[in-house]
C-alpha cells in the first residue's frame, strides 16, 4: 500500500526562481538539508521534458528515502513512477485520480476552506496542502487562508496537513501548535542561495 | 479490445481558430458534416476545464459513433472515457502510454520519419498521423515530411496513416493513391464558415 510519510519540509520545485542551475541539483541541494517530500511542478514544458526529468529526479528522491509527488500530471506520475500526485482545484478531481492511480500511489490535494478538505478527505486523498497562508508571488491567483480556517480544517479533518504559501523562517513560528503535519516551502529554498542550508534550517526551526 | 476506426476524415480541434462558439459546437458540426473521429486539442486551459471539456465531447462523439482521441493528456483521457490518446514526438513515449492505457485504448503516434514510424509501430502504436505535408500557422514547430518520406512510411509499416498539416480540399488530391487511410484536418473544417458542410465537401472529395 501507501508509504508512511513524513510531511515535516515538504520542498515544491519552482524553476523559474531556484538558485541552482538545475532542478536536479536544486532538489539534491534540499534533501541533502533534510526536505522530507519533494514535489515536481513544471507547467511550461513539454511532457516528454517533465516525464524525463520526473524519472531523474525520482532516482535522487530514492536515495535520500523521500517521496516524489508530481503536481497536477496524473499519466506522468505513473509512467515516471512516482511515489504520488498533486492536484489543485484546478486539476482533475480527487475522486478521478484515485480511480486513476489505485491504492498504491498517495494523493495530495490543495484545500483552501473545510468544503474543499472534507471533499478531499471523502475523494481518497492522502494529504491536503492548506494555504495559501501568505502571499507570494509563486501563485498569483491563490487566494489566502486566513488561521481561523486552518483551525476548522484541522478539526475537520484527520489527513495530514501542510500549509504553503509564504512559509519561511519568519512565518514558520506561526503554525506550532496548530496540530499540522508539516511546512510546504518553495522559495524559502529553491531561491536561497544555499539551499542545503536553508532547508537543514526551516526543519530545524520547525522541529524545535 | 480496441474499436475498428474508420480513419478517413480525422478532424482535430482548435479552439484558437474554430468559427464556432464552443468547442462542443464545432465537434458536432464537424461529426455532423461526416468525420469519422475527432481529436481534442487543448495546450491552455487547466486540467479541469480540460477533463470537463472531454466528457462533455465524447457524450458528442458517442452520439455519432465516432472516437474521440485526447491529445497528448494520457490522464484526462483515461479518466473522461475517452476511447484514444495521441502522443507527439514531445510527448510520453508511445511505449509509456500502452503500459498507462492497456490494450482497450487506441494510441495514435505523430511521426515525420521512416525512423519515428517504426519506433511508434515497435512501441504498440494503433495508427500515425504524419506531417506536417504542407506549411501551417496551426503547429508552426512543426518540420515538413516530403511525399518520398510519406511512400516510404507507408512502405515500412502496416499501421493505418492518416496525413496532417494544411490539408484542405486543395491539397488532399495529392494522397489518393498513396494507400493511406485518412486526412486529418484542423482549419480546413475547424475555421470555416460552415463546419458541416466543409466536413461533408472534404470527405466526398476524399472518397471519390
Amino acid at each position: 500500500m501507501r508509504p508512511s510519510v513524513d510531511y515535516s519540509l515538504y520542498f515544491c520545485t519552482d524553476r523559474g526562481l531556484m538558485s541552482s542551475a538545475t532542478i536536479e541539483e536544486n532538489v539534491e541541494a534540499a534533501l541533502t538539508g533534510g526536505a522530507t517530500v519533494v514535489q515536481l511542478r513544471e507547467k511550461h514544458c513539454s511532457s516528454r521534458e517533465f516525464y524525463e526529468l520526473a524519472v531523474r529526479v525520482r532516482a535522487i528522491a530514492r536515495r535520500f528515502g523521500a517521496p516524489l509527488i508530481v503536481n497536477d500530471r496524473v499519466d506522468i506520475a505513473l509512467a515516471a513512477g512516482a511515489d504520488g500526485v498533486h492536484v489543485g482545484q484546478s486539476d482533475l478531481p480527487c475522486a478521478a485520480v484515485r480511480r486513476l492511480v489505485g491504492e498504491g500511489m498517495l494523493v495530495g490535494v490543495s484545500a483552501g476552506s473545510v468544503a474543499e478538505a472534507l471533499a478531499a478527505a471523502g475523494e481518497g486523498a492522502d494529504y491536503l496542502g492548506v494555504g495559501a497562508m501568505y502571499a507570494t508571488g509563486t501563485k498569483e491567483d491563490a487566494g489566502l487562508v486566513t488561521m481561523e480556517e486552518l483551525k476548522n480544517i484541522r478539526r475537520a479533518v484527520e489527513l495530514p496537513i501542510v500549509v504553503i504559501g509564504g512559509i519561511n523562517k519568519a512565518t514558520l513560528g506561526n503554525f506550532k501548535g496548530t496540530g499540522i503535519e508539516g511546512i510546504a516551502v518553495v522559495s524559502a529554498i529553491a531561491a536561497q542561495k544555499d539551499p542545503a542550508a536553508a532547508a537543514r534550517e526551516l526543519l530545524t526551526l520547525w522541529k524545535s
